[in-house]
């Protein structure tokens, strides 16, 4: 069996990655700009939002079909979006300037921000001119691609095969809100040195995304720039599949959740559990209808155990219900089985007990299948609030 | 050409109508219980939640098949929902004790408040008894059956028809919050003296739900009892159906813009009016994408005029659009037309202004077809968080 272990090093942890973050002035005086670099050159593989306006650098990187790329480069503080054909044009404009002073061999953009202001292409420019490929300073990377995230998510795996082959996988991640169970929700940057072709890197992406980023909800708002790179450079030169893709999985978990956590303003990391759904489809939708509901995720923030308004979504979510087979229990406290109202005060107190934790699972069995899906979500107050009515100023 | 004039009497003013309001224990010592009272007997029509858990009221009615009625019971403060058929016994058994002193005839029950708790049959016995059926006390009655709700609702209007004859139509509804636009969401209650059978009554309140109550959000939650009732009892010995349909949509939309008013902590009432989709039903999608976006509503909370969350909400809308098509403007200030950003520093100030206000409506053109459609919706801040997190409390 391998063995996974976790190291430091970010996207900069698989052998021949490099990345560093510096200000561009597109931020008064924060890090702004960010790249990932690869010696040698990496297959890479996408998955982009659900959203029908895409961002300049997602119709970029289609445009020019991207599958092999050495250069990853990321502003925050602007989204490229709606900004049409000009957006686009600003990226090419901006690589076509870079390539006379960096190696970079069909570079990839990834953008952040404000949507609508046409990109500050000159301090783009100037900014990555500075940038020294050599560096592996990754935290400075994933802090330069925050926007109003508290935190930079990054993590990083060595995985040991029984063989005694090693190889690496690194990510960095930003996403704080506008994240919605629906799509890839926000910016991901995946690494490593293994040998894997960029048809098998997009598979493995869009069936690891199902279960993570696209697990997750802070406000059911779905962003124009979501996307989720994976790169794979060779430097190892194999490729196992089992190990990595558990490996992947782990790592978008992780940074998923991370996001979840940072969700704005959100003190705590709820997983709804749904089982017995008719179909995983149903479960799903199940899930997500309560990662969404404002009157949930309300109830969460001011610790009240109020069972109806988890019943109420249920209900909501268009699935076929039915209440005489319905479960809700907080972690192991059930509130309401089959159709039964368990809700005494002492059955109260112990469920406000649970939510009073920072990090818990709401359970619903739905009674009429197999079907399950788990999502996560956040609670939304004040703090949601106070963040996104002042964004932009 | 028909004349309406705005009359006093809510609910009471049409002829042969009564009601009012007493408190009857379930809350502390504000009204929670109301009558409608119809003689002669009145034909009723009835819409109801889109939930799949509808509540025992809800249950009640389809079981019994009412069609004709002269009694609604009304609590609040207990939505008598996930109670299974203990909850449906409780109401037979009201009423049965009820038919022993009152005369009425297929009575109907229509609840609202927390979900789960078993209604408190004997104080809504004790205090319905003390009901006065002659009393024409329409503002007790449409403050008992507040819950979150800031004020009571209700409008009535008096038709005069060409020929002089006349008729009258009245309306009550509570609601604040738990209001979706995929269904009826929340109680209201018209009635009026014309002669309507049972049918047309449900056939013009579906139609009319479509455009009113249906086109309204506070916070995308939809409820297990939501419904809204319409009686006829024929005092007046006619029907117009062209000068009826007009005042019941006039009544019907009032309430529901009074409700979006007074969304649970609501500033500001917003209407987005989609024109140029491919099809109404597409324009019905991104309009109603729109008022449920929190992150607009928080730009909204925030007077920010963020047009790029709204292009993003109607990306994510999931209906065709072409940002080369779409325009959008806060009333008559274009901030980005056809694929072009209007938005200078002037601009923004002029936008800012209407955003100010209290009332607005921002124009996105889809440019794409005929489709339109026009949802309504509220601002969400501090104040909806603070409401939802202790509602039970």
């Amino acid at each position: 069996m391998f063995k996974q272990f976790f190291i430091n090093g970010g996207v900069t942890a698989p052998d021949g990655f490099f990345a560093d973050g510096v200000n561009s002035g597109i931020k008064d005086d924060s890090l702004d700009l960010a790249f990932i670099y690869s010696d040698p050159i990496a297959n890479i593989g996408a998955v982009f939002t659900s959203n029908k306006f895409q961002a300049s650098p997602l119709q970029h990187f289609q445009r020019e079909k991207i599958e092999k790329s050495n250069f990853i480069l990321i502003n925050s503080k602007n989204a490229n979006a709606m900004t049409g054909e000009r957006g686009i044009q600003d990226i090419y404009s901006i690589f076509s300037t870079l390539s006379k002073e960096l190696p970079i061999y069909n570079p990839v953009m990834s953008s952040t921000g404000v949507i609508g202001s046409p990109l500050p292409v000159e301090k783009i420019v100037e900014g990555a001119k500075s940038f020294d490929l050599n560096s592996k300073n990754h935290l400075n990377a994933s802090k330069a691609i925050m926007t109003t995230d508290t935190r930079p998510k990054e993590i990083a795996v060595e995985v040991q095969l029984p063989d005694g082959r090693s190889y690496r996988v690194g990510g960095m991640a930003k996403g704080a809100g506008m994240i919605n169970p629906s799509m890839a929700t926000m910016l991901a940057f995946i690494t490593t040195d293994l040998k894997i072709d960029t048809p098998t890197l997009n598979r493995l992406l869009r069936e690891t995304t199902k279960t993570t980023f696209n697990a997750i909800s802070v406000d059911g708002d779905t962003s124009t720039n979501d996307s989720v790179f994976l790169m794979a450079n060779g430097k190892k030169d194999f490729f196992d599949e089992v190990s990595f893709r558990e490996t992947l999985h782990l790592i978008m978990k992780h940074l998923a959740l991370e996001i979840v956590k940072d969700g704005e303003g959100a003190k705590k990391l709820v997983a709804f559990r749904v089982t017995g759904a008719k179909s995983d489809r149903d479960a799903e939708k199940v899930a997500k209808t309560l990662s969404n509901s404002l009157l949930v995720k309300t109830a969460i923030f001011g610790e009240d155990p109020n069972w109806g308004r988890i019943a109420m979504a249920i209900g909501a979510s268009g699935v076929e219900v039915c209440e005489k087979n319905l479960t809700i229990a907080y972690e192991d406290i059930e509130v309401y089985r089959r159709g039964e109202n368990l809700f005494t005060p002492e059955v109260e107190e112990k469920a406000y007990q649970i939510l009073r934790k920072s990090q818990f699972s709401i359970y619903c069995d739905l009674g009429l299948g197999d079907g399950e899906f788990t999502s996560y979500t956040c609670d939304i107050g004040y703090e949601y609030v106070r963040i996104n009515a002042d964004y932009r100023t």
